[in-house]
Order: C-alpha cells, then structure tokens, then sequence
C-alpha cells in the first residue's frame, strides 16, 4: 500500500486555513501547503470547490482521490482518521461543547471580529478592492474584547476553553486571534488571562507554522512570532 | 434511571432550529418545544446560551442537566447518543461529504438566499425593524436559482444528497428551503428535479411537524403543507 499524500489549499490571512494548519500539525499529518486566492479561484480551485473557499484538503492514496473542503468538516475527518488522540474528546457532552466553541470562534467571531477588522486592513487590500472601510475596523477592535472576556471566563473555569484537554475549539479560537495578531490588534496587555491561555497555545509545536507565516506588503509586527511577547 | 426529557428552544423561521426539529423527528426523540424570541432574549434564556442564538437543547435526566447550543454540535449529539441509524454515514469520507453540505446549506445558502429573503420578509416585520430592502429580497430570489439547480446536480448522481442514504445534508438543505417555502419564494416548477427530492423529504413522518407551523400575522401559502405540491 504506497502512502497517503495531503495537499492543503489554504490563504494565511484565512482563519479557518489556519485551523485546519494547526489541526494537521496537532495530528502530526505531513501535508504539502499551496496558497489559493479564493476571491481569484484558478480553474482547477473551482473544480475542487465549488464553494470557491479555501481551506480544501486532497488526500490521495494509490489510485484514491478524496476532495474535502468545509474547516469543520477537515478537522472531524482527521480526527476520525488519524491514530493521534482526539481533539474533540470522547464523553458525547464534551464534544457537544468543543462543536459550540468551534461554531462560535468559526461564525460568531469571525463575524463580529476578523471579517471586519481582517477583511477591511488586509482582504480588501489583497483583492483591489477599495479603502478600508474605518467604522468597520473600529466595530471589529470593539468587538474583540468581549471574546477576550469570554476566552478568559472560560480558562478561568477550565485547564482548555472547552475542558481539561485541548480541543479542537482552543485551535479554531488561537486560528481567529493568530490572524488578527499577525495584524498587531489584540490587545493583550489589557487582557491578561486570555493572554496567558494563548501563550500556551502559541508555544505548541503545532503553532510553529503558522509563526513563520510572511505575507508580501503586510510584515507582522515584531511580537507576532515571539513566544515571550 | 428516570427518563431522559429534552426541551428545544427555537424558532419556526429559524431554519437551523428546523433543521434539528427534524433531526429530534428522525431519531423518534419525544421533545418539549418552546417558542424563543431571541432577538429579544428573557433573561433565563441569554443564561442558556450567551451567543443569544436558537436553537438550544436541553437534556435532563434525574438531576443532570445538560445544554446544548449549536445546531451542527446538537445534530451531531443526537446521532452520537441516539440509537437509531446514523444520519452522518459511517465511512469517514462520506460523514466529511454530509459535514461539507451541512456547512454548505447552514451558512452559504442562509447567507445568500435565506438571510436577505427571510431576514427582510419576515424577521424585519417580526423585530420591528423598519422596511424590507427590496433589492435584498430580489438578490435572495436571484441566489436561490443555482442552490437549487446544485440539489438537482447532486441529486443525479446521488440518491439522497450526500449518498445512497438520507443524511444530515438532507435535513439541512430541506430545514433551509423549508423556511423560504413558508413564504411562498421557492420556484419550484422551474426546479423539477429539486422538487422531486423536496417532495420525498417533505413525505417523512419527521417533516410533518414542520408542516404544522402557524405563524401569527404570516399565514404559510396553501401549498406548503400539501404533500402534493
């Protein structure tokens, strides 16, 4: 039996591909990365989604070739393919609560938070597509606190976001952060307790790829890469 | 052991709140239902669920309470704590299939046809938020074309939309149109063979509490309830 290959198509400044970045690293799955510019999809991108979205996984073994797209829908996959323990946990409670924190830092805060602020600074930019629109990005900076809050409540209560092991929920929140912290706007000295949940994060192997992320005309500001910031 | 009881907090124009009354349907589960405002949360119910969404489900059983907010994370539990068959698949590259469509039809489709049809047909008039936007209801109508044209291109291949058997992908979709239906907005005669597949669907013993619905102020078009549309 030769062995499975994985392609990723994914963007940097996409939260979800990042998700799906952390997730393949958690599970120790070698993958082959290539940025797609979805808003631009090639031909063959659209063949593989008709939604046009990145992130879009291929895995191939011998003759087998398997086409997943859908952030949520990679990472339960990897979860039930791969040997590596689970990220979403065992109790039916427990993954009931991870799939809830996923919807909300998958919807809600890319919502609220990285479509405003990430679409407006950075997206429009990379897409032509105008000046950033100012009272979004104000509403998405506003916004990010009460999450921050929220993060904070819950390791208050809690060793990870949704339990005492990490969870696919802890990935799909430091996915949404790491974006917006590539952009320099979490504000993480007024914002202790989340911070110190996403010091943890960030100082896993599996965050190591997402660290080393340079976009062309948006440099990270210092801090982004640093595990001591 | 005292038996299990659960209670769903939800909408009738909500169509994710739809879609887990079906799924609560087709895993024969006995469910109280009540009728959430949460554009306009009581307190008990922002207590429930802090992102002020329906559904909610609650799960008691002697004095363990559990409660679940989600529609994806609610579906998957009951197919994770129910006995009846699965409504995911159980090869993992067909549950990723049913996991994409879900993602597909709860946030691509809400996004491009339901939210500005519904949204301005209804939930404006509901939250008394002024006027429909006309052009938002036209774009809705517009969008809704290709979704349905999709379903049919799906459902050649396919005998239910993610495979041979009905899944959660089915619920989706159907739970999704059901809304627009309701209004009287699907066209369903130049969609033939979405029809066909909306017609099998909407024959399950699961969709007959949905056909029930009465909203006060929007009677549903004499259609939506004839099995024989």
């Amino acid at each position: 039996m030769s062995a499975t290959t994985y392609r990723l198509y994914h963007h940097p400044l996409d939260a979800t591909s990042r998700c799906v970045r952390l997730a393949l690293a958690e599970k120790a799955v070698v993958c082959d990365l290539v940025i797609e510019k979805s808003w631009d999809p090639s031909a063959d991108f659209r063949a593989l989604n008709p939604a046009c979205e990145v992130p879009v996984l291929v895995v191939e073994q011998s003759k087998e070739r398997l086409v997943l797209s859908d952030g949520q829908a990679i990472c339960e996959y990897l979860d039930e393919t791969q040997a590596a323990a689970t990220m979403l946990g065992k109790d039916p409670a427990i993954r009931a609560e991870v799939r809830r924190l996923v919807g909300w830092f998958d919807r809600k805060f890319q919502r609220e938070v990285t479509t405003p602020l990430v679409g407006e600074k950075a997206w429009k930019r990379l897409m032509g597509a105008g000046e950033p629109d100012s009272l979004l990005i104000r509403t998405g900076i506003h916004n990010i606190g009460g999450h921050l809050d929220y993060i904070a409540w819950l390791t208050e209560r809690r060793n990870w976001l949704a339990g005492d092991s990490i969870t696919f929920a802890d990935l799909a929140a430091g996915a949404q952060l790491s974006v917006i912290d590539y952009l320099g706007d979490v504000p993480w000295d007024s914002h202790v307790l989340a911070k110190e949940w996403y010091a943890r994060l960030k100082s896993r192997p599996a965050f190591r790829g997402l660290l080393g992320d340079h976009i062309a005309g948006f440099p990270p500001p210092r801090h982004y890469a640093d595990l001591d910031f």
